[in-house]
């Protein structure tokens, strides 16, 4: 059970955002500590929560990062990530956005197609520097033989088709701007079993195996991220397994002397020190059916409605040793604004104080203002 | 297709919500128009879109409002719609949205619980005024006999369950704060066939009839929302059909004298007259798919990722002839940010500029800086 450690707790108008930084520190430090070697780099993905206490900390902890928009570098250097130590992803990088990453002295833009090859190529020239790139293929793990990757093939507006690898690489070695540095893969979010990983590294070695024979040979791998948090039971599995996740890595892929291995965790390392806290505003008593009603909406977490994702709901306040089932719904004007069907909770009162778990990544920073109702806010602890 | 009607629209950054000022209002006229007389009142739901140039121009025109939350009465008086003439709905309104709701002098209070109706009873009390309340009813229309009502049964948070109503009716009846004037009832959105109106009307005549009986009488009978409009050809039907709905309304709903029929209308005043600015980053060929990659995200218009929702989407600048199939995608990095799949399309090229369209209600108002993407800008033409 979430136990609040605030200061005049009672004073803090619902709903916000709460942050366990004692627990955020605990994470990043096992995720540190997992790391086969200090050739492997640990890429916080930003887009999981670009809230500037949270990016401080985990700049501050020697992590590098790895951003998806000009706006997330932004935030990234703000919060203290050196700009040599930041990778730029994404399928539709705008023009201003490549510029920028480039004048700040980017680690690596991570390109997806050739197309976009060409306007770095061009940008990179313009500028008279030279644009430093790692080619984003798509691995083509079939979900039907493995059925734990769910998002393997829907993913493919991402990467570069593995049968367009060897002329994206010729095009990138004709040019007089463009620096390969590696390749970078991703093969999906909320992976829970290791195995996915085991099939990637078998893959990306072939890979570079047959650049090498070409006599290309690559600085970084980058392998994505992907690692999955135990929605189900934030408090007993409140730290991921880092060390299955880079066992599976190091003992499958075969990187060279030298060669440095990067990955992109996001969720693993920031959702479980976050829950979004709200109160019950009503309690509903239907004929067949009860509702708590409380003051969080879709607009605040939207994953339950966009993904159908669940978070555990925990009563921080009712001392009732009796439970009932109850539906958890948000004010928002639409029957997507439910957190949870038949919780069993403790018997839930007005004012009762819940704890929607496990909101540390793609919470808050998918927030909207829907129905006019202001941004959640964030309280931090210690 | 949408012409554009900008000055110097060149110069406009991408992308951007663009309303088409004469179209919304030949839309309001001609929802005004078609009332079968001034006994019915239009609330425009300001949840559809809370632009503060749209509200002005609605309110102007003369319509009431329908809001969901302090927010959304706060932007509805700035824009000049009279406290009076509001109704608040939702189900799960603040204290403190109730007392600013009857601080103003709000016209009605949409309530949906019994556990509602003695808190707004409490506040009214505390504050000495008489709360003016309708009684949302779930009219339970089964979506198993008539299938084009997809949200009837699921809208189980909503509304007093009808076995309820005369539990509700008393409790307003005792109370020296509450003011019953009227019911009010919603059966889903996105409506294109009348008979579920017809059948709402007759079930609404038996709850009516009932209280009558009871020597109740209701001075608001609030019928809700729910018209939809043509999302595959907003060109050929840019005016939805409000004579179809305002006919299967007075045809079947049996109007006391001095009785006045409340709708709230959102989507069918305002999707049409705005569109989705985007302009194109990449073409990117694979060897099975095309990808037009575009710089709006879903970020900018979540109802494709949300709700599976296609918008019709245009070129606006591609002369070509010829056409191809195109998955439209957006930039940020989820398999979910994807405006089309297999679009046919003009041949398309990198800086062409497309309109999704449809996209005035329920897009800007949900827009979120997800991926730390800014918001989308706004343009009105008239």
């Amino acid at each position: 059970m979430l136990k609040l450690n605030i200061h005049g707790s009672d004073g803090c108008p619902t709903p916000f955002y709460y942050y366990d930084m004692a627990l955020l520190r605990r994470t990043l430090d096992a995720a540190l500590e997992a790391r086969p070697s200090d050739a492997y780099h640990i890429h916080y993905a930003v887009k999981a929560n670009n809230n500037p206490v949270i990016l401080r900390e985990i700049a501050s902890r020697g992590f590098d990062a790895d951003c998806v928009s000009g706006g997330e570098i932004r935030q990234a250097v703000e919060a203290g990530f050196a700009p040599g130590s930041i990778v730029l992803a994404g399928v539709g990088k705008g023009d201003d956005e490549i510029e920028y990453a480039l004048t700040i002295g980017i680690g690596c833009l991570n390109v997806e197609s050739e197309a976009e090859l060409q306007i770095i190529d061009e940008i990179a020239a313009r500028m008279g520097v030279k644009a430093p790139v790692a080619l984003r293929i798509n691995p083509d793990i079939d979900a039907h033989t493995h059925h734990y990757i769910t998002t393997g093939l829907e993913e493919d507006k991402f990467g570069i088709d593995r049968r367009l690898l060897d002329r994206a690489v010729s095009y990138c070695l004709a040019s007089d701007n463009i620096d390969l540095v590696g390749l970078h893969f991703h093969i999906g979010s909320q992976i829970l079993t290791m195995a996915p990983f085991e099939i990637l590294c078998d893959r990306i070695n072939k890979f570079v195996s047959h650049l090498k024979e070409q006599g290309v040979t690559l600085r970084t791998i980058n392998v994505g991220g992907g690692l999955g948090v135990d929605y189900d039971d934030p408090d007993t599995n409140p730290i991921p397994d880092f060390k299955a996740f880079f066992d599976a890595i190091s003992h499958n892929l075969k990187l060279e002397p030298g060669q440095r291995c990067l990955c992109e965790l996001g969720r693993s390392l920031v959702a479980q020190c976050g829950s979004l806290i709200t109160r019950v505003r009503y309690v509903k008593e239907g004929i067949d059916h009860k509702y708590v009603i409380v003051d969080a909406g879709m607009n605040d977490l939207i994953r339950p409605a966009l993904y159908q994702a669940h978070h555990l709901i925990q009563n921080l306040t009712s001392e009732s040793v009796h439970t009932d089932l109850y539906d958890v719904v948000g004010p928002i004007c639409e029957s997507s604004d439910c957190f949870g069907k038949n919780e069993r909770l403790p018997i839930t009162h007005r004012g009762d104080i819940l704890a929607i778990r496990t909101a540390g990544a793609y919470g808050e920073t998918m927030a909207s203002q829907y129905n006019s109702r202001p941004l959640p806010r964030s309280v931090f602890a210690d």
